[in-house]
């Protein structure tokens, strides 16, 4: 189906629930509930079933009002595999009617789908589906959409955004989103415990490969001492891959059970899915991942001789 | 002048020397080379002024021409005051034929001038002035644009971000700009010494006022330890104030001759430079500075005081 012949379907049905993947993110919620509040418009019943969504986006549900319907028709955002649906949604698997995802790698079961994977954000394709639905984008559905749009790009940093992308954003800003709010609670702001974290994390980074590689650790006694949870642990792996010279940055956390979960972010072309295959795993060519049993001096120098023969070798 | 009559200026001279201001950035910079490449297009001889520039902004000279002649036409480019010209550019004091700015505050000395307070960037402004000459904007130049604008949106994230400014983007992006490499180098990148001095930083946090205030600071032996230099110094200012729960977020900077130069940012329409006005400083309503004598306990105390008066008095 094409995005019209969606926005038809959705015309001629009604008592929408709109699922949202697990561990809830602003693009997944914000398609949601700029949706659902599109659907209100139009005169359907509709609401968005999500797991916990974290504090920061409760202003994403602003507009939305709150229904009493059986459900009839199933939509799913941002969601690319039956596995990403929340505990409390495995009843929908198989019963999905529409799927609109941006994730290239989408296999999730649905009788109808749009995957557009050059849509930076999936927000980008529910703000054109919008359009399509004749829908009067208001100020809280521009925010949601602008919230998924920005936190899905980085807030325009990362290379997935288009030109396209910046001028959907513009067209939300004419319509009186709250950038200046937005901008400010999701990049601008840390918790006082992630602060505490990146200090920490700032003691344990290490230089090997002459400087063209950089590591960095949590341990679980670190995280119990300081108190913190896994949601802090968002954006860790960035501190490594942005120091200066450094090709290959790799952030190792300690979980239960004897192993290390090893995220890799590389520069210059160093293909971060090639390492990690190195101790079997994988992901895309600037950013991996894999999983290594040991304590944390042999999980350590494990990466650092593979840190260097895979620099050396290149 | 408006930008039109600026540009047909433009055409009827020629021997430019384009200014830059002191200590330069992104959009001084960008401004500067992306109006000389476009004098240089349309066959006028054009040079830019500058004082030192940092190596991360070198590639802005990719598609400059080296060319020999004696100057008859002067145009400054994102300069406010006098005052902000370098010191080997105080001979152009008086002579400048074509000022072009966006700050609101501009009182720089020239015989005409375009100052546009509402550009986030005088990049902005200078992209419209090459549509009006005609110049075909190339990668080189499109580059150079993109850099003001990013650089001084802190990428599309700060408030003077309007929706004409994620369009020009999106238009510098259509013609082939390297967001990519702009941004990695920009916001993506940090020294090694950055890295330490924010470690050094973090230990320094110290809250005050029931966590509303954060206050961190640098001492002189701190940044001898260090080997670090006042370039690295840069966003540091910015750490307090995105802390959680923070409405001042305080940066104390030890000086030579036993004082303390304060920067402070604020949330929540408090008002940094009323705060500031007590120690005898100003600025805007959410960054504002002042300088305090004294030794760092001295300074630290006066400032926990003065924010605990100001928070509960406001």
């Amino acid at each position: 189906m094409n995005l019209y012949e969606i926005a038809r379907f959705i015309e001629a049905h009604d008592n929408y629930e709109i699922l949202t993947h697990v561990y809830p993110d602003g693009d997944t919620l914000g398609s949601g509930f700029a949706l659902c509040m599109a659907l209100q418009q139009i005169g359907k019943n509709a609401r968005v079933i999500t797991t916990n969504i974290p504090s920061k986006f409760l202003y994403l549900l602003k507009g939305v009002k709150q229904q009493t319907f059986n459900a009839e028709t199933i939509i799913s955002t941002d969601i690319a595999a039956d596995s990403l649906l929340g505990s409390n949604m495995s009843k929908y698997i198989g019963k999905v009617d529409i799927c609109i995802d941006h994730h290239g790698s989408n296999t999730f079961n649905a009788k109808h789908k749009f995957v557009d994977k050059y849509a930076a954000a999936n927000c980008e394709i529910v703000y054109k589906l919008l359009l399509r639905l004749n829908v009067k984008i208001t100020e809280e559905i521009a925010d949601c959409l602008y919230t998924g749009i920005s936190t899905d790009t980085g807030c325009f940093r990362y290379t997935n955004t288009t030109a396209e992308t910046m001028r959907i954003a513009a067209s939300l800003m004419d319509l009186g989103c709250n950038t200046a709010y937005i901008n400010k609670v999701m990049f601008e702001t840390k918790s006082k415990e992630k602060i505490q974290l990146e200090h920490a994390v700032y003691d344990t980074i290490e230089y090997c490969a002459n400087g063209k590689c950089a590591i960095i650790y949590t341990t679980l006694s670190m995280l119990e001492r300081l108190n913190i949870g896994d949601d802090e642990m968002e954006g860790l792996a960035s501190i490594p891959r942005q120091i200066d010279g450094v090709l290959i940055g790799i952030t190792m956390r300690e979980k239960e059970g004897g192993f290390f979960k090893i995220s890799v972010r590389t520069n210059d072309n160093i293909n971060a899915s090639d390492f990690c295959s190195r101790f079997n795993g994988g992901g895309h060519p600037a950013a991996a991942g894999c999983t290594i049993e040991g304590d944390l001096k042999t999980v350590k120098n494990k990466l650092i001789k593979a840190a260097e023969e895979f620099l050396w070798t290149e």
